[in-house]
C-alpha cells in the first residue's frame, strides 16, 4: 500500500478529537467545486467573490454559536445574539470590508420560550444597527436539545482595500489591536468587532495580511504566516495582556476578536503615531515580525504554544 | 392594559411549541434593520438584494439540517450532505434563480468520525457539482450532541425573471410539480431541487408567484395566498399523490421540495402542453386557483388542514 493511501485510510477511521481542525477542513474541501468568480475561497476569514475588473467585491461569511460550547445556557440572551452576529462581523472586518446583510437561523427546543428568542434577536438587531447591517432573513428550526444560532453575513470591500491572509512578506511588522487573553470572563459575549478600525487601516495604510483573532494568537498567527509562506518571531514581553492574564492566556485562550495584521516595517512608526490620535483608547501593539519561512518561528526562542482547537 | 400589550406579554411567556412558526418569525423580525438595496427580505424563500436598475439581483439563503430532526443518526451521510444543500437550492429555484456559491458550517461531536464528515461533504460536493455551484467556505464547530449542517447559499436571478410569493392574483391557476406526500419514506434525503424546471418556467412563461413546498401544501399554499392577498380553492381529487399516499399526506407531510406556482389562467393550457414535451417524466398538475381574499379558502368545501409546524 502506498503511503498516501495508508494515511488516508487511517484518517478516515479517526475521530475529530484527534484530527486537527485545519487538516479536517483541508480534507473536507478537497475536490470541492469552486465555482466562478472566486477571489478567495475556504481558508481565509471570508470568501471573496468578484471579477478582477470589478471595483467592489462581495464578501461571504457563515458562522454559528452553540449553547454549551460558545455560551452557557444561563447567558443573557441579548449578549448571545450580539455575539453571534459580532463574530461574523469580525471576519468581514478582517478582510477590510463593511458588513451589509445578515440572515439568521435559530434552532431551539420547543420548550424554549418566545421571550428568550426575542431577547436573542434584540441583541442581533442591536449589533446589526450599530454596524449599519440589514437583517434580511430569518429561519427557525427545532433543535433536539442545545440552542444554536447560525449567521450568514455578506459584506463588500473595494478591490484595492481587500486584505487576505496571504499577502504578508518576510520582514513585515506584526501588529495586534486591543489586549489579549481572558475573554471567557465575559468579553467574548460583548466584544466590539473592529469594523471601523479595519476600515481606517485599509484607507490609510497598505495592510499586507490581516485576520481576526478567534482561536488565540498561538493558533492564528501560524495560520497567517503559513498563508503568507513566512515564519514569524514574537516578542513575548510585548504581548498586550488583559488584566490578570499571562502570555499563555494571550496565546491560547482565544475569542479575542482583535485584528492581527502586518505592514511594511517602514510604515510602522507612522502607523503607531496616527493610530494613537485616531483611537486613543484602543491599544495597537507591534508584537513581532514575519520572517523567512526557513527560519524557525519563535517567541523569544521558546517553542510556540498553540491556541484553541475546537475538537481537542 | 391595551389589548396589544396584553397579547404581547402573554406571547413572551409562551413556549415555541404553542406559538406558531410564522407568527414567531414576524415577532422576531419586528423592528429589525433592513439595510440598503433590499428587494425582498425575510418572508420569501430567499432574500433578494439589488437595485431596481440592476440587470441581475443577488439571492441569499440560509438553512440547516439537524440530526434527530431532519435526518436520523443512522442516515447515509452522503444523503445528509445532499439534502442539506439541495434544500437551499430548492429555495433559490423558487425565486426563478440559479445557485452560485455555498458555504458550509458543520457542528459535530468530537467523537464523530472523520469518515462521516467526509461522506457528508461527498454528498454536498455531488449536489454542488450537479448544479454548477461552488463551495467557497467551510467552518467546523464542536456540537455538544446532535450533528448539524448549516448552509449559506447565494444565487442570482435576472430582474425580469425574479418571482416572489406576493405576485399572485385572484383567478390565477395554481400548479404543482411532481407528486406530493410520503417524503419521509426516503425521498426527503435525495430529492432533486427543481432548479432547471424553474428556470425553464421563468424563461417561457410569466410566473406570477412561486415558492417551494417544504412544510406541506397545507401550510405553504396559505402562505403564498396570504403574501398575494388572495384566497384559494383546491380540487382535492386533482392532488398528485405519491404511491400509498392520501390527500392528507399531500397536504401535511411536508418535505416535498416541489414547486408551487401561479400563472394567468389564459397561459395554463399552453403551459401544460409545452411542459409535457419538455419534462415528460415529471408531472405538472393544475390543482386549483387563487380567489379573492374575502372568499373562504377551500378544498372542496372542507376546512383546509394545515401542514407541518416545526415546533408543534
Amino acid at each position: 500500500m502506498k503511503k498516501s493511501q495508508s494515511s488516508q485510510a487511517s484518517a478516515a477511521s479517526q475521530t475529530l478529537r484527534h484530527f486537527g481542525e485545519d487538516r479536517l477542513i483541508a480534507e473536507l474541501m478537497r475536490g470541492a467545486p469552486l465555482g466562478k468568480n472566486v477571489i478567495a475561497g475556504a481558508g481565509d476569514d471570508c470568501a471573496v467573490i468578484g471579477r478582477r475588473a470589478d471595483r467592489e467585491w462581495l464578501l461571504l461569511k457563515t458562522d454559528c454559536v452553540i449553547e454549551g460550547i460558545h455560551f452557557e445556557k444561563s447567558a443573557d440572551p441579548r449578549r448571545i445574539g450580539w455575539k453571534a452576529l459580532a463574530r461574523a462581523m469580525s471576519d468581514i472586518a478582517a478582510m477590510g470590508g463593511l458588513p451589509r446583510h445578515a440572515l439568521v437561523t435559530i434552532a431551539a427546543s420547543p420548550d424554549d420560550s418566545v421571550a428568550r428568542l426575542k431577547a436573542i434577536y434584540s441583541g442581533l438587531k442591536k449589533c446589526a444597527a450599530r454596524f449599519s447591517t440589514g437583517i434580511v432573513g430569518g429561519e427557525t428550526a427545532r433543535s433536539p436539545d442545545a440552542l444554536f444560532v447560525a449567521i450568514t453575513l455578506t459584506g463588500f470591500v473595494e478591490k484595492n482595500r481587500c486584505v487576505l491572509r496571504s499577502g504578508g512578506r518576510a520582514g513585515d511588522a506584526v501588529f495586534v489591536t486591543g489586549r489579549l487573553g481572558g475573554s471567557i470572563r465575559g468579553r467574548h459575549l460583548d466584544f466590539a468587532p473592529r469594523v471601523f478600525e479595519a476600515r481606517w487601516l485599509t484607507e490609510n495604510f497598505r495592510v499586507r495580511a490581516m485576520m481576526d483573532l478567534s482561536d488565540g494568537l498561538g493558533s492564528d498567527l501560524p495560520r497567517l504566516a503559513r498563508a503568507s509562506r513566512c515564519g514569524f518571531e514574537i516578542f513575548e514581553k510585548k504581548l498586550p495582556l488583559n488584566t490578570r492574564c499571562t502570555s499563555e492566556n494571550a496565546l491560547a485562550d482565544g475569542e479575542d476578536y482583535e485584528l492581527l495584521f502586518t505592514i511594511a516595517p517602514r510604515d510602522a512608526d507612522s502607523l503607531e503615531k496616527t493610530w494613537r490620535k485616531k483611537f486613543p483608547r484602543l491599544p495597537l501593539t507591534r508584537i513581532g515580525a514575519l520572517t523567512r519561512s526557513h527560519q524557525p518561528s519563535t517567541i523569544n526562542h521558546q517553542l510556540f504554544p498553540s491556541g484553541h482547537d475546537h475538537f481537542a
